[in-house]
């Protein structure tokens, strides 16, 4: 069932408030003294701590405002609801970024309303950057963002955030033969690289081994800028998995082609 | 000849003005509009408009206030000068972080004497850090920096910005021996890798393929915060080509043993 005019006002407003209490959370541990062994010998590690307090603060505000609303998240159990309305939330995505001090990481949170992920938001802290869509629309900070057309891939700028997230060697190679034919390729950049696709400065990001989580809230985010996500087949990629991100439907279809193409 | 105090303060005061009026010139093209034809069929460039403007406003302020100093820049001719002291600047490293939006990209400015780099800066003038060093001491922003002790690759986090960067296979094959034995290795960062070494949040940069203009700018950054950054074989590195940086000694050590070792 699709959310009303009210309701997406509301609940886009909601998970605003959600990124700034994860952001809160996380804040403080970035750049933060090295992982130390605490006096009990156990390990303290600042990106799993700064995980756990971000993912915490979130679902304390969605039970508190919304406790009939499902809850999905990396760091805890799931929550079931008894409404079709579920949150998905990553309270870090990037944590290699993190832990190097790459500000590129981010907060994701997703609105699912049981067919689809309807509102998304990335939210980066430290450089004050908020990325928002519905689907129909995306924002920075408010200012509305639109993907730039690349019809083709030999002028196609590819995002990929590390060789080693593909499964086995065939996906491997698929994801090459994409990255040789394109203009320029580049590693880095976890959920970073989609929201650069909505804002039009990157033209594709091809991945695989995601989560859920790592996905839903990006989705409204680039297709509210006038992009694709799908996963490599095609299909619908909120599950995770294999995904394609592109801001020019003309360029996925290319992709898709190259991408399951014969080796 | 090494500066007296009263010149390393006024070399590093008029070396953050260059850094300053460097950004005021790129920053307007980040995240600007994409290349595009202009009427007559020329290509316009972003990234090189950027770089242009940047370095002629730094190379306009050294002209004017010392135009007995030599001038190395990406962009221009040299200009010898006829004092030992050489500016080396590269306006935009990172072309590829600036043209896909991500800001990692910086403003390298060094001070050579003749001997060695003195004086470094690199500035990013979108999240607004400018990191800076003078061969004993390393600031963040004016904030003292230091690296982390990590004395074992095995507890290591690596950086490298590009698998592209290595001239051959045994290259390659060289980085790879540091990368698998590394705790976590991560594609991206340009000169923002050396300097979250220098920050204490990575432990060691492998790279291959840099110019004098790449490095010179890092390296009293990164010693001033009490790493070591040398060629592969450990000896100067700031013409450039192979770079091992490193915020602790013994891994810096470990590092040159394994890049050596028989393949």
């Amino acid at each position: 069932m699709p959310l009303t005019a009210e309701q997406l006002i509301e609940y886009m407003d909601f998970a605003a408030g959600l990124a700034q209490a994860a952001g809160n959370a996380s804040l403080p541990y970035f750049r933060s003294a090295p992982a130390v062994e605490d006096k009990g010998g156990r390990h303290f590690d600042p990106v799993t701590a700064a995980d756990k307090a971000a993912e915490r603060a979130m679902r304390d505000l969605i039970l508190a405002k919304y406790p009939e609303h499902g809850i999905l998240g990396e760091e805890e159990d799931r929550v079931a609801g008894t409404s079709p309305l579920t949150w998905v939330l990553d309270p870090i995505d990037g944590t290699r970024a993190f832990i190097t001090g790459l500000p590129l990481w981010g907060t994701l949170i997703a609105l699912n309303d049981g067919q689809r992920p309807v509102i998304g938001i990335m939210d980066q802290p430290f450089t004050r950057e908020r990325f928002s869509g519905d689907g129909s629309r995306a924002w920075l900070n408010g200012q509305p963002l639109r993907t730039r057309p690349c019809a083709d891939l030999a002028q196609a700028k590819l995002m990929c955030t590390t060789p080693e997230m593909f499964e086995d060697a065939a996906q491997f190679a698929a994801f090459r033969r994409v990255a040789d034919a394109a203009r320029m390729q580049r590693y880095g950049g976890d959920c970073y690289a989609y929201c650069m696709v909505a804002a039009g400065h990157v033209d594709a990001v091809v991945e695989a081994g995601l989560k859920a989580y790592d996905v839903q809230a990006l989705i409204p985010i680039v297709q509210g800028a006038g992009g694709v996500m799908t996963s490599w087949t095609g299909g619908d990629a909120q599950q995770g998995g294999t995904v394609v991100a592109c801001g020019d439907p003309r360029l996925h279809q290319q992709i898709i082609a190259l991408l399951n193409a014969p080796a």
